[in-house]
């Protein structure tokens, strides 16, 4: 009982993987989409959510089969709690990605960042598609040193969403409010995907060691 | 046993009423906050966020102690870890209040919102305290009449969110960049709070009822 427990714990585990890759290569889409106005890609990472949706239902009906089935306590109750929380977290991040990609498809052939910005939200998007790359290795090998590369990237994501809500706020910003409206939006998703990666990390981390470290408010 | 579990399951219960009765005078006061520049009140709303934050994790302490303790199945089982999501759920409206109150305090003694779009901002926020009083009541008593009220007010938020937009979309907007992120945020902040009332209509409904209706989506 106990072994097979284990087993189904682990088929658990590896779902959430599955999910992670799944919205690394969304995030890692929706980046390519936004600074190059592919719109292509930004119609794949919109239709490729449902798969994410999906995942994310059939782990939380596995664990709560397992709650059911097992009746599981201390350490493997909170990993399966941990497990349907992780998934809303990753599934989360699917549509912050997806919605990325929405607002690179709506202002084809335009990109949605206007030039003074577009190095910045370069930098944000490469800090995401770092963070969902660290949550997929975080998850798949329970190495803390990714959760602590999360939280560091985190930190450079919030210091940018800070950045672009200046920029937008000063007396020499002159774009249009369709264009500042893309930029405080795509921002804030940004600045969201990472928060559920730090999420994530302080789930595992607690899992993992007890502790509520790296305690980073989420929210 | 039986008995026992269900008094727990009904204090889980009460639990989240109490959450949601915070979360409901949270969004009128951060309505107030907004619409007047009350600074004060937006004050309160951001200090007594902490009060939802504790009771959430107390409230999902108490649901991880009842899967521990009393290894539910079923209908008991889906009751608990329904209370745990719809915690969550509460949760992020409670701090989506503080983000309205946060726009309110930065913008003090300027109003958040401008002129032209103020009285659209008006009904978005009537109909976010509409939702969050129904959540209540939906939660104390489980009438589905509720559940339909909640829905009904989303679609309404929803229209006013798409109107904001395309105002702030329109070749006559000119309000100052700052203006225009302010607006575009306070409009997704309301916009978010009450899909996560239309996530806990969903909960409640299958919950009460087995089917996944009223199915909008929510992300």
């Amino acid at each position: 009982m106990r072994e097979l427990f284990q087993a189904d714990l682990k088929a658990l585990g590896d779902q959430l993987v599955e999910i992670a890759g799944l919205v690394r290569e969304a995030m890692e889409k929706a980046r390519t989409a936004f600074e190059t106005a592919d719109v292509e890609l930004a119609e794949a990472v919109i239709s490729e959510d449902a798969r994410i949706d999906y995942l994310q239902t059939a782990v939380d009906e596995k664990a709560i089969e397992l709650l059911a089935l097992q009746g599981p306590v201390a350490t493997d109750l909170r990993a399966v709690v941990g497990a349907l929380r992780m998934s809303s977290s990753l599934e989360r991040m699917g549509d912050l990605a997806r919605h990325i990609a929405q607002q690179a498809r709506r202002r084809y052939p335009d990109l949605a960042a206007p030039e003074p910005i577009r190095g910045d939200f370069r930098q944000m998007a490469d800090h995401c598609v770092a963070v969902a790359t660290e949550v997929e290795k975080l998850l798949a090998t329970h190495d803390m040193v990714h959760a602590q590369a999360i939280v560091k990237h985190n930190v450079a994501i919030n210091e940018l969403h800070a950045k672009n809500f200046k920029t937008v706020n000063s007396s020499s910003w002159d774009a249009s409010g369709a264009t500042t409206a893309d930029v405080t939006l795509a921002s804030r998703f940004f600045e969201r995907f990472a928060d559920h990666g730090v999420s994530v990390a302080r789930k595992v981390t607690y899992l993992a060691t007890g502790e509520w470290e790296p305690v980073i408010e989420v929210d």
